[in-house]
Order: C-alpha cells, then sequence, then structure tokens
C-alpha cells in the first residue's frame, strides 16, 4: 500500500504551514539550484510526478510547455493545485506515481520535486519514467539526500541541552524503509544510497548532466529552518537525458 | 606547501601496517569495485596519480598497458612501488601531482586511488587532468567520500564507553582544509561537496559512466576494521570519459 499521508488533514494542514507552501518556489530553499537545472519548455509535454500544490506545473504552462500533466496521490494537494495553480493546458490526476501508464516517449519532459523517496520500487519507476521520455527528453528530480535519510529519524544529533552537536548517519548501506518523523507526524520513506540513485539512471541509457546538493539562497537564510542547512546536505537535484 | 606525510617515517611505518599495504589490491576494501571500472588497458598510455606503492600501475601494466607512468610525493613510497612493483615499461616518478607538465594528450587513461582528498586546488587539476587525456581518454579514481570527510576528525561518534554511535556529519557546504587523524597522526586533506567532486568533471567535458560507492566485500568483513563499513560511505569511486 502506497501511503497518502497528505490527505491527513493535521499533516496537510501542518504542511500548508511550511515556508514553500506559502510562498510556493520563492519559499522554497532548493528553487534557485532546480531552476538553473531547468530546460526551456517551449512545446514540451511536460510531466510533473508528485506535483503537490502545484508550483512547478504553473512554472512549466508560464514558461511555454505545450501542456502540463500533475500526478499527485493526494486529493488534498490536488485541491490546492488547481485552485492556486491551474492553467488551460494543465491537467491535474490524482494518482500514485508507481500506477501511472503511457505510451513509449509521451513525454519531453519528467519532472519531480521532493517525491521520489516516497517510492519503494526506485528502479521501476526510473525504468518507467526512460520509457515515457521520447529521445533526448530530459528527466529532472529532487530528492532527499541519502545522508539525510539514511539513519532514518531525520533529526539532528543533540547535546543534553538541546543544542545540535551533528547530523547522524547510519545504516547507510542498509537501503530501504525509514520510519522518519516530518511536520510531527510519522512518514515512510525510503533511503537509497548515491550509488543506486546514479547508477539506476545510468543503467537505464541516462546521461547525468547536473548533480546538485542545494544550499538555501541568501534571501532565505534569515528564517530558523535554515539556520543549520549549511551543516549537512538535504537534498540532492539531478538533471538527467535520455540518449536515443 | 603540498603535505609529504608518507615521507615521515612513523607514518609509514604505520601505514605498512594496513592490510591494504600488506596484501595489496587484495586488501583494499573498494578493489573489487575499482577494477570493475577500469576498462581493457591493451596498448593504453596509463598515468597514476599518487601511486604509492604501486600496485595499480603493476596490474595496469600486467593488463596490457603499453607505458606506465607512477607519480607520488614520497621518496619512501616510491622505493616500495619499485621493489614490489616494478616493471619495464613502468616508470616511477617523484612529484606532487599538483606540479606535473605535460604535453596534451599524452594520456589515455588517468588512474587515482585515494589521493585527490590531499589536493588543495580540485578544480585545477581536473582541468590539468583533462587536457593531459586523449579524447576519448578515462579518468578512473577513487576519493574519500564527503560524508567522511566534512566535519574533518573523520571518526565515529561514540558514547561514554565508547561504543559507537553514528557517524557524524558537520560542516558539509564549507569546503577546504581539514585536519583529520589518521594512523595517528595528524594529516591535512581538503573537504568537497559531491557537488563540488561532480560538478567539476562535467564543466571539464567529462561524461559520468559511474559513482560508486564500494562496500567491502565478503571476504574482508571478517576484519576488524571492516566491522562498521556498512554504517556510512567512506570512499567514492568515479569513472568519467573525456568527451571529444
Amino acid at each position: 500500500m502506497k501511503e497518502n499521508k497528505y490527505d491527513d488533514p493535521e499533516f496537510f494542514s501542518a504542511y500548508a504551514g511550511m515556508t514553500r507552501s506559502k510562498l510556493g518556489l520563492a519559499g522554497a530553499g532548493e528553487w534557485p539550484e532546480l531552476e538553473k537545472l531547468l530546460p526551456d519548455f517551449s512545446n514540451k509535454r511536460v510531466l510533473d510526478l508528485g506535483c503537490g500544490y502545484g508550483w512547478h506545473c504553473a512554472y512549466a504552462a508560464a514558461h511555454g510547455a505545450h501542456s502540463v500533466l500533475g500526478v499527485d496521490i493526494s486529493a488534498k494537494m490536488l485541491d490546492e493545485a488547481a485552485r492556486r495553480n491551474g492553467g488551460s493546458n494543465i491537467e491535474y490526476r490524482r494518482a500514485a506515481m508507481e500506477d501511472l501508464v503511457f505510451a513509449e516517449g509521451s513525454f519531453d519532459l519528467v519532472l519531480s520535486s521532493l517525491a521520489l523517496h516516497y517510492v519503494r520500487d526506485y528502479p521501476k519507476m526510473i525504468r518507467n519514467i526512460s520509457e515515457w521520455l521520447a529521445p533526448n527528453g530530459a528527466f529532472i528530480f529532487s530528492t532527499e539526500h541519502p545522508v539525510f535519510t539514511a539513519r532514518g529519524d531525520q533529526d539532528w544529533y543533540r547535546d543534553a541541552q538541546g543544542n545540535i552537536l551533528h547530523f547522524p548517519v547510519d545504516r547507510y548501506f542498509d537501503e530501504g524503509e525509514r520510519e522518519a518523523v516530518f511536520l510531527g507526524q510519522k512518514v515512510i520513506k525510503y533511503h537509497r544510497t548515491l550509488t543506486t540513485l546514479l547508477g539506476v539512471l545510468l543503467e537505464n541509457g541516462f546521461l547525468l548532466r547536473a548533480v546538485v546538493e542545494p544550499q538555501p539562497p541568501q534571501t532565505l537564510r534569515h528564517l530558523p529552518e535554515m539556520q543549520n542547512e549549511l551543516r549537512r546536505p538535504m537534498m540532492l537535484l539531478v538533471s538527467a537525458v535520455k540518449q536515443q
């Protein structure tokens, strides 16, 4: 069973309070780095896996995409997406990304923002994405960094007074399910090594264009949640191109 | 000044006691994974940066290399290399790899085993390696993993009884010099993010073929120093090809 945490009212409400939910792309620490990786959208058929509030879908449409399909497992997220980021060439569809079926070469660009760490079978997902992409199609995604997902609790290690000492890494090569605490609730995520994250892309015919661990921009560093973001990597951005 | 720790008698003697020094490639935990990345050596002109005892030079020569040049800053290491791994088409040269000068396209393959983390100016080193390589030449290296180098002390975090709790990550985005403790002595190493390690290669026209965090093979897991090697990544192996 795929977890649909975002339809839990309490979790959804906590998510709505995050800076990225209130401000959209401008409130997402990784956005300036992710934006640099995005290609020309002109006439592209775009798929957004785990589209959430639809910020990236709206961005793609505003930058000339031919069509945009945003997919998310959460009905509540898609309600927000339709409300905030609708558009005549944007379609929102409710589905777990693992269950999607498309014809070969259906898209020119696949995006996924902070959703792949919820997917259990990464190799199968990447194989599907490779099939769905036309030759020279791009796959650009962010996911939680292996350093961040390895131990499982995704929290700093603190002294008795609660001061942060460092970020703990453990169980790195033990890939699989982790019970993380996110927005005060237990959420199932999947830890994968960097070896797997990149290796599976290479095995599926992708060329690596960029691998970036984003640092929050100066404009957001004053926020309380950004104070320690330079002490450990939290996300990984990857730009890959499907070779012919 | 480039540090030449390996010519310190005490350090050199401690290094000589390591499993990898006594057994060569068979005693190096990462070797089975590194070997998989190596290309056909037939008629290749090979450069080994930081060749140490010369195990990889001998391997290249035994597998058909046209010529092998092993470079190391330490005279003591090169004495061992000549004694253990000499050969008619192997030359050993004493130099800091940062000071080398070669004509464009002088080599078909550049190897470097666990030496790049001693180099202060990584972008300049990679630019040089790219120049020294002929088109389609390969650059295959191992280096310490950013998780391992970030905080600086390169040691586990332990409880009051000395039991390992986890591996601490800190200062990740603060790239530069670290004073690590290795073989009981202080050694200067350089921490770089994964973003930098891979990004500089891409900027210099390299295509990424493989990015691997090696796990020790079953044959070495009984050794005391391997007991915790699955808990955090210690090394990164990269295979890159110079595009025309």
